[in-house]
């Protein structure tokens, strides 16, 4: 499936959904209509397991083509919010994880020129989180060097503590894009939570593509581009810490949970790492795109 | 106010008291003998602001002494659990803001000399948070150094954004202790988030004192002992960044919700800077305090 959390109008809730085609179905409402229960929002679908997906895959399948009055809109007339719009927790992200953003993020920046023996785990508070179309806050008092990162973002199904890497992708629930918004020049002493961790510096979406549709997580191209133009390109073949590691590695110590969201690095391209360097600033379209979920389209606005 | 999150036993939901001598005073029961929606919540109850507050401060000095029956219960009857058992983001961390610490730090840990400029701002995942009395996980498999802090914790009572230091206090909601422990060992290429983010690394409580009964932020004693030896031994006059200086720099890019915690930092005594150092081990108690708010006790576990 491919879920989305979507508003039908600006003075509806939030609701879950899912694309068929280019429809927006609403599981609640389907739901109804087959006497399932099926939660309105995507925490409480995620908490109900890997059944409720089999199920709702199924419900989707046997009513598509006939779907019933009230659960059914055209993709083009809703507005699609962040496919998780309030994360419980900060999402992780992981740094360096690509070979050749290490090596570019060392010329220029003052991370090592080694790669790392493991992995460079950071957060972004729930806060960051923005979604397809929100606006990137450019705050020139603060950053005159707000820079990207194409993200393929795992999103935790089950609770996972200590989980070894063997059953660690029986935790995953799916994938998104994370676009890892940084302000590079907002470093304190090493730490990052200030330069990644501002308001919508998470841009996150458009889709929830569930595992199962996804063949090899370690194969989807990715990229990213500013105003149409490539700026990012690159396979997740090239992770450095796969998944399973990375799942492994956190879990070790903490517990990681339903729907909670791991950013797992970015290739390189990345702004700091040109020659010349070049930044984001209000005007600015960004479009970060991961094979097989999508494209989360940005602008960049003067706040 | 003095405000607890307690259960009156194992099998019995987590409510929010307000201590009283040697009572806890359950207040959502307490308003409802008066006619006022009080939330059973910690959350919900700051939510509702600083009339919230007064009306509760007012309704408790009308009934003490008189409580109606099912309103009170011994403190000593009761489980203390975290004040805040689970914050909707991560807290937020402080680091090097006492000089000592810097110097101490600085000797034994990758950390500069220098006094930082701007705030070290780290974070913690709202998983670390245990209460009163609950275990800090050792897991010798992780970690062969782990390290206490004791702070002074800010509870923030209203959406901050941008907020100037001249405004700051008024968002301030009250304060507690937060025990930020650490893996030393379990930095990675700078970031923190593993060393202080693990499971149980951030004990919390025993209450939220509200900030009108706290006269002035920036002179409490704290300190913490180890099996009842005194380790650290402090003032909170000698924060180099006072709180009106951490929520107008947080809030300048980080929005700060109500119940968001903010660890100002630790004074100098912590087990990395002393000679020859020392680390928590299985069997331990860690006691950290702070003036006026109280004592939070902890043993340290195997895992």
């Amino acid at each position: 499936m491919r879920l989305v959390t979507y508003r039908a109008n600006v003075s509806t809730a939030a609701r879950l959904g899912a694309i068929v085609d280019d429809l927006v179905v609403d599981l609640q409402r389907l739901g109804a209509h087959a006497g399932q229960a099926i939660p309105d929002d995507i925490l409480a679908f995620i908490d109900l397991g890997p059944h409720a997906v089999a199920t709702t895959t199924a419900l989707l399948a046997k009513h598509k083509g006939g779907w019933p009055l009230d659960t059914s809109l055209p993709l083009a007339n809703v507005r699609l919010l962040a496919p998780i719009p309030r994360p419980r927790k900060n999402l992780f992200g992981i740094g360096l994880n690509y070979v050749e953003h290490v090596a570019e993020s060392s010329r220029t920046l003052d991370t090592s020129s080694d790669l790392p023996k493991q992995p460079v785990i950071f957060s972004k508070p729930p806060t960051t989180v923005i979604g397809p179309g929100d606006a990137i806050e450019h705050n020139g008092a603060i950053t005159q060097q707000l820079d990207w990162e194409v993200e393929l973002a795992v999103v935790m199904g089950r609770r996972a503590r200590r989980v070894g890497e063997a059953q660690a992708m029986e935790h995953v629930f799916g994938y998104t894009v994370v676009n890892d918004i940084s302000a590079r020049d907002n470093r304190r002493a090493g730490q990052w939570i200030y330069s990644k961790g501002q308001d919508t510096y998470a841009p996150m979406g458009p889709v929830i593509v569930t595992a199962d549709e996804i063949a090899d997580p370690h194969d989807l191209n990715l990229g990213l581009k500013v105003n149409g133009v490539e700026k990012q390109n690159s396979n997740t073949r090239h992770l450095l810490f796969k998944i399973p590691a990375l799942i492994a590695d956190i879990s070790a110590g903490i517990t990681l949970e339903p729907g909670d969201v791991i950013a797992t690095g970015t290739p390189s391209g990345v702004g700091a790492g040109r020659t010349p360097q070049e930044w984001l600033w209000p005007g600015d379209v960004v479009e970060a795109w991961v094979e097989h979920i999508g494209t989360l389209r940005n602008p960049v606005v003067a706040v």
